[in-house]
């Protein structure tokens, strides 16, 4: 929700939100809304729980810090933190505060005419009982398969090809993107914390980009971000079956086959080669020209040219080693 | 096929299923009907072929027993053993005969109107193109995305959500569920055997249950059980591209991330936590509080609060030490 | 393109599909069409770039052959080299230009009538929102699903029975074939080149053949063959999610469990087992009755009657000593 003032006054915040804090701060400083470290701005509310993003607390423009005790010591002065025990689920009741209803998103139900659309997009070469919701907007020369359905907000270039049954939301797919029958692109991500046998779940408000000449090949799923974007970059290739979980990122011209998996926020390079049913762990950072061989299991960061096997991936010489 | 007079004489009933039994027994013993060594009551016909289930076999109320002749020691007093070489096909022809049609189900074809479904459901958020067969029960507060199939004698309960292209078919859906887009619950299993290049396809009349506020993400397929039914306990979450096989009970808050595989029967306890792409052999039993490494193949039962990885899967400090 | 006078020259067909040659040829001679090495016949272009394939060049009826200069040595006397730093590339070019639209079928929107289609295929039970493009025989005692598109030229046999959600193009179902609700059957495989960020993608102008007895599961995905078919043996089946690449062939009466994953050019022989979650490389030669134990991962053939599991897979003995 926007505030009215365009701000709240912190006391205000914490009070809608539920959220009992356990330090004294001044409750009159002004919150206008909260992002990740790295986007938020000033007089935005952020959190810290995962010491893998260190950096990003020392950089962050965030005026208010949601935070455990034990991790005051990296918070640069100038910041007001707010100690809970439980950060990442006070966080999640404060961005489902300022972005409702941005986990499962239903259908808009009054977009629901099929001869109304067809008025709307003229041009477009649907298929079989399309859906397209307000405000998306569909480039030049774009083919669109049976049953498929496109929810408010997305972008479409030109050129774009989609197969049947695909439903798309919260997404921006750019120029000559393929994307083949029964894909699942932009739905929300997996996130939610149990406290107290109460789930809180965690918003998703990022979106998917797919890039200019990328393939997304049958049955796939590509989740949008929680706080950013699910990025695949230009002309990378999946095959079918392939999981794209929410906030990764991956860089151009890279090559994934089928049933590969990718856990949320993992960071994906150039070129990189990634072989049928391989998993990557979550928050990773895998360098450009990497090669990871079929089957892999994932769990460490990769640095640039490498080529890894095994499970846990290792170097292909020593998994070649081992194996023989 | 239901008895005419509410029961069967044996020998009716074995000439009817095309079945030969290699032992002399009390022909003009009632059958009333078929279920497996836990659900059977007196005067039921059920099976033993698995060895697993010797504790099963000793409890059963069911009068009539088709087995091997090997495990003929284990059967207890009262009981009539009907002998055969292939007791899992024979038992198939006897459940097939009981259940017809319990296999691949067809739409109806009778349900086709869109305006008497609408109708009849007039307080239910229908998307586009939806299908309702018949006795299907429907809670309040349901939103439905597009082109979704119910089938008959599924109950869904209320504040459930229904993502785009979701067929559901022999089940249970209890409130507070989300189920994600292009999801397939409650087909049928993967069950048949091969007889003398004959193909005795295994029946599925158990159903799926998914109990209150569980959420299935995208792409899932999740079997309806055979003989007794599968089932997802409490607050459990899915991933996407989870697959359960028919007859596996989960407990209450697992989570289970993407491209998770859990075969036939297994029984898993609550609050479990299973990483991607990790697999679980059929007929296992893994306790409650275990934690089950992203990739591992987990083929042995595992014991309460367990921490397992690898391939086989073993204790997570051996999965360590092996790989350092 | 057919050519107008059945034949090009071929000089004319190298300019046409902008394909420079290193060695100077007889440009004169007539080119027909293009076909893989086992397929083509006199006056038919193809191509050699993969050394396992050595046997098939030596029989092969091609003409004209693209490739490498360094594999002119295997060539056999008589037929015409077409030196080439990418032969992969320029073949692409050619069957492009021979199978124009043979990548991502779009699909025909002149067959968007389903009154037209009701009245055409009278005797079918349709379900909801169903889809027939032209070209396409159904034969009798057909049951097909809500949400189904069928596009041009397949065959339906007799006694089929199509979940909802199905897409099949470019496919032969055979007699007595279940196919599971969700499943993908026929589109494009996963084949293209990058040359100087210019992507080739390669067609794929084979189909799917499916015999007969045949059972797919929910959501797998079977893709049509490039330049010769996929095809799947008579009583085989497959559990869901189960991925099948590209001129795939598999025996009959095999059992693939669910997430099995097949890559491109696998030939697997009858009465072969496949666990749940097993992967196979691309161009492999599996016997029959292998049995592959769950989440495999195969990387070399394997002869008649062998048991293997492992990541890499070795024999069942060798995975059991290893790992006790």
């Amino acid at each position: 929700m926007r505030p009215k003032n365009n701000f709240y006054l912190l006391k205000e915040l914490l009070k809608l939100c539920e959220i009992s804090v356990s330090n004294k701060v001044d409750n009159t400083v002004k919150v206008v809304s909260a992002a990740d470290l790295e986007k938020s701005k000033k007089n935005y509310i952020s959190a810290f729980f995962n010491p893998k993003y260190i950096d990003l607390l020392k950089k962050t423009k965030a005026s208010i810090i949601i935070m455990n005790k034990k991790f005051l010591k990296y918070l640069p002065k100038g910041k007001i933190p707010l100690l809970s025990e439980y950060p990442e689920i006070d966080f999640a009741k404060v961005l489902n505060f300022f972005y409702p209803n941005s986990y499962f998103s239903k259908i808009d139900y009054e977009s629901l005419s099929i001869d109304k659309i067809k008025e709307k997009y003229k041009k477009i070469n649907f298929g079989l009982n399309f859906y397209v919701e307000k405000n998306v907007s569909i480039g030049k020369n774009v083919f669109i398969g049976n049953n498929v359905t496109i929810k408010k907000d997305c972008i479409i270039g030109n050129n774009v090809i989609i197969g049947c049954n695909v439903v798309i939301e919260n997404s921006i797919i750019h120029d000559d993107v393929h994307i083949c029958d029964g894909s699942i692109i932009g739905k929300k991500g997996f996130g939610f914390k149990f406290l107290n046998n109460k789930c809180v779940r965690i918003p998703h408000f990022g979106k998917v980009i797919i890039n200019k000449g990328c393939e997304i090949g049958a049955n796939c799923v590509i989740d949008r971000g929680s706080v950013r974007n699910t990025v695949i970059g230009e002309n990378t290739f999946m095959d079918n079956f392939v999981q794209i979980a929410h906030n990764v990122v991956i860089g151009k011209k890279c090559i994934l086959a089928s049933q590969v998996g990718i856990a949320g926020s993992t960071f994906i390079g150039d070129n990189v080669v990634i072989g049928g049913q391989a998993g990557i762990s979550g928050h990773l950072v895998i360098g450009n020209n990497v090669k990871i061989g079929g089957k892999s299991g994932v769990i460490k960061n990769i640095a640039d040219g490498q080529m890894v096997m095994g499970y846990p991936a290792t170097s292909f010489k020593e998994f070649v080693k081992k194996n023989k």
